[in-house]
């Protein structure tokens, strides 16, 4: 997050704020990362997914503003330290030398770990939204959580079905 | 990872041993962060917890370099930056003014992603490793996996049993 730093965390409500601030950054920072990830991707299913994935993480920027609306705060960006390195990650992969098998595999590697990253995200957010008795926003929190949920298995799935089957001829 | 800089990934086998030694790696700076967690850490289930995942993250350390050996490799670490910004997150913790039963509620925000981290960085490797044939090296990251699972759980009991409670009345 790199949120914390000079930052007071006196009260839940400060650092529920933080996490909703991080992972605001985070889905920002993914919206510019999912076209290059799509464009790169050789597997047709890969390819659809990153780009059905991005349309979803778009909603999702829109619903983490809804829920700064529903906390009477602006939307604001805390830079979040580990997506930058999840993202360029990603980017290493891009700009790999290689075989588009592999390197579709590779992705796959990093795009599951940027889910992961806001699956655990979303959990510790949906939890204390839950625990500061903000029902409506936990629910919204719990729609994101589901939808990363989701995304991480459809990769395993295009993984284990066609990209690793083909990588592994070469 | 940072791993694949300049890399070129020509094989299932190359991606393979790209993604353990960022896991080497990934694991070796852990073993750096954890006493500090286990040292600020306020609760005290929190604080045994931490401790005793730093002692399973040695393991897995020796679990990693069994693996090298079995393909043949000197233990390597390829920088992770995903790794690197997810402990820079939890330092900003330690840093950072406030309650200490929220500071311990963020610290668990913090190690739940490093968590989730491995989560997806295991499991893709141990996937890896199966369609590579090497089931000796599967049964070997699916043991650490499992623990990786445990240890996200457990803090999410510690944070839900104990600590969010304590921090929801400050």
């Amino acid at each position: 997050m790199g949120i914390f730093t000079g930052m007071e965390l006196n009260s839940l409500d400060d650092l529920f704020l933080l996490e909703i601030e991080d992972l605001y950054d985070a889905e920002k920072r993914l919206t510019k990362a999912l076209p290059q990830m799509a464009e790169a991707a050789h597997d047709q299913q890969l390819k659809i997914a990153f780009q059905s994935h991005l349309k979803e993480t778009e909603k999702q920027v829109e619903r983490l503003e809804t829920i700064f609306n529903k906390l009477g705060k602006k939307p604001r960006r805390e830079t979040c330290d580990a997506m930058k390195g999840l993202i360029s990650e990603g980017e290493d992969i891009l700009k790999a030398d290689g075989d588009a098998a592999v390197k579709d595999a590779a992705m796959i590697g990093a795009a599951q770990r940027v889910e992961h990253y806001e699956i655990a995200a979303y959990g510790t957010a949906r939890t204390l939204a839950q625990r500061l008795n903000q029902s409506e926003v936990a629910r919204l929190l719990q729609e994101t959580l589901d939808e990363e949920r989701a995304a991480d298995k459809k990769l395993t799935g295009i993984a284990e079905g066609s990209v690793n089957v083909q990588a592994a001829t070469r």
